[in-house]
């Protein structure tokens, strides 16, 4: 067993017509040739990120593009609601005491949405908080936030961040209909890029408010990205080979269609649900999951690391592990960006074999076949 | 369902290992550099053909290194046996009479394989037969053919003229040891490259009978481009990116190991056959199949051709065509080169969503088990 199946939540599997646009030789950023590049590549993410406004490009993770988003619309012990439903919304949390902000932590159960009224009750009983932040799909806990109800709730006070890094283009996000103010994201998930770009796209109200934004930033000043960006390039040196690969990718899901695209990562999440429902296995989302990933309980009294590693070195087949509390209990099967029917019938298929190696009683197939009926639905 | 999954018996999929070598900065053929490299690859096809004698590498199909060998080694009105059963037996006789030799035609059931003792009886029975032709791997039929045994009637007698095209790289057909004479293959099967090679490895007496050998040849020279060869290029332009390729692929085979590759093919063919069984189809070659590939009938009443269309179009899962006598009957799922359990189990399972939606009863999912019990034999 040679070939290698990547089926993580990032990277994930990139197209040989996004390697290829990669493999173009080498241009200079200062170019009308490169402007042209990243003006298409800048038209086609304000597409996908639902909105006039301009989404900049950072060389950068997807962490940076949060980072960014906090350095740049927050002052010193600014008042934030950090909506902390896993190891992502952690990450909010982490940003915002690393700059001084006084975050309040909402801890959301692992594996649940946040309720609505929570965050309600929460505004109103602080009505001091400037910004709150949130993932529209928390990678860790494969469940979907309701991202379009807490932005009507935050329309006319504070600013709505929201963490899309394993959601835009895997969920609708539409910034300027649902009034969010900023959405981030990053190359390596479902915009089938390797890591190394980060997203950004802010509100008209949330550039207002960068003007007032007290906090030190410098590689990642939006106002100044903004000002080159809108020129044809970075401030700094932008990261040349992922833009032209930007540019193949957005193209690729124009020529599938956006709505197209969302169908899928719905359709092969539900195929994956149903085929480890159908293998006696528990789902860490129960409701509300994410499109992207879906985390599955393994049986008690297996390791799920063991698994996953038995899985990668025998099997070839990467998916990826439950992390802190849910490490040696739970896995997490991708199905973000680049994925097909297939994808998840051999996620599925090597599942049901590494189980059975670890003692469970697996009947082959019963979880392909779950997987299957939903998938048929494809076919016209 | 963006996805492409190519399961047909040549092309074959590329490792991004070989098409990154194949991407290379392109070089001059006369040069050290290229000597070098060519050199390497030379090693490495011997290795692979079972020979201490050269394998030639031509610019052409697996068809152009076939031909190359009916050109160099017979002359006009040479009595020969064709051994035909299938679409590329039937190229051997095309070969033959487009050269003007004399063929005996053996035919031979398509999906079976040759009776040693007929080709025997041929022989005895027609002493001035020159040569053997044969296929190892009739990929038409998905059927192997009895070559070693056929190798032992042929010792001190006519030449024995083996197409390994989907066979060299999937079974043992080792060269030296087996007395066969010729030995044909192409760089799109079990070699994991694009199309465009063709190899030919001959034994000692059939380089002597290249001497005598009268019919016309000069692209397809085999002594001139022995003699080349011998001093690390072609003697005309050889596909210089291929053999880059071609030197990748090999080292990939090396890595995995040469018996553990045709180990993985008989795996991934009992696999595929256990698994369209369960499925209550009949399998093309009921007895001798070819690990190289799996012929299944499909249901009476169900066009096989419209079920590859439409795996091809709305699956995008490429199979591969009954031909002739098996068009609109059969399909063929291929299982080699660069495959691994995973392509065995799209395979099954897209053809089980297929077959229900022309209107088969096929409970999903039991194909599948059955492949997945053979596949477990590869874990330890």
């Amino acid at each position: 067993m040679i070939k290698q199946y990547l089926l993580s939540p990032g990277p994930t599997p990139i197209p040989n017509e996004v390697a290829l646009a990669m493999s173009e030789t080498m241009i200079h950023h200062r170019t009308p040739q490169f402007n042209k590049i990243f003006d298409e590549a800048r038209d086609g993410l304000k597409k996908l990120f639902g909105t006039k406004n301009d989404v900049l490009m950072l060389a950068s993770s997807g962490t940076g593009a949060m980072e960014a988003s906090v350095a740049n619309l927050f002052s010193h012990g600014d008042r934030v609601l950090v909506i902390n439903g896993g190891k992502f919304g952690e990450r909010w949390l982490n940003i915002s005491n690393a700059y001084g902000l006084n975050p309040i932590e909402m801890k959301v159960e692992w594996g649940q949405a946040v309720k609505v009224a929570d965050v309600e009750k929460q505004l109103k009983a602080n009505p001091d908080i400037q910004g709150v932040m949130i993932q529209a799909s928390e990678t860790s806990t494969t469940v979907l936030h309701p991202v379009k109800e807490i932005a009507k709730l935050t329309q006319n006070g504070p600013l709505f961040l929201v963490d899309g890094v394993t959601a835009v283009g895997v969920v609708a996000l539409p910034l300027d209909d649902w009034g969010i103010d900023v959405l981030v994201s990053g190359s390596q998930k479902a915009l089938m890029l390797p890591p190394g770009l980060g997203f950004i796209a802010l509100s008209d109200r949330a550039w207002e408010k960068t003007q007032k934004a007290k906090l030190p930033r410098f590689y990642f000043d939006l106002n100044l990205e903004r000002k080159n960006q809108q020129k044809g390039s970075g401030a700094f040196t932008p990261a040349v080979s992922l833009i032209f690969g930007l540019r193949a990718s957005l193209q690729m899901i124009e020529r599938e269609g956006l709505q197209n695209v969302y169908a899928r990562h719905d359709r092969l999440c539900r195929a994956t649900r149903a085929g480890a429902t159908a293998l006696g296995l528990k789902l860490l989302a129960a409701e509300d999951p994410s499109p992207a990933a879906t985390g599955i309980y393994l049986p008690n009294g297996i390791d799920a690391d063991a698994v996953l590693e038995y899985l990668r070195d025998k099997m070839n087949v990467t998916l990826a592990e439950g992390q802190d509390q849910l490490k040696g209990k739970a896995i997490r099967i991708a199905h973000i960006g680049y994925m097909g029917a297939f994808d998840v019938i051999t996620a599925i298929a090597a599942l049901e074999m590494a189980l059975r190696k670890f003692g469970a009683e697996i009947p082959f197939g019963h979880g392909v076949a779950a997987a299957q009926e939903v998938l048929m639905e494809a076919l016209a």
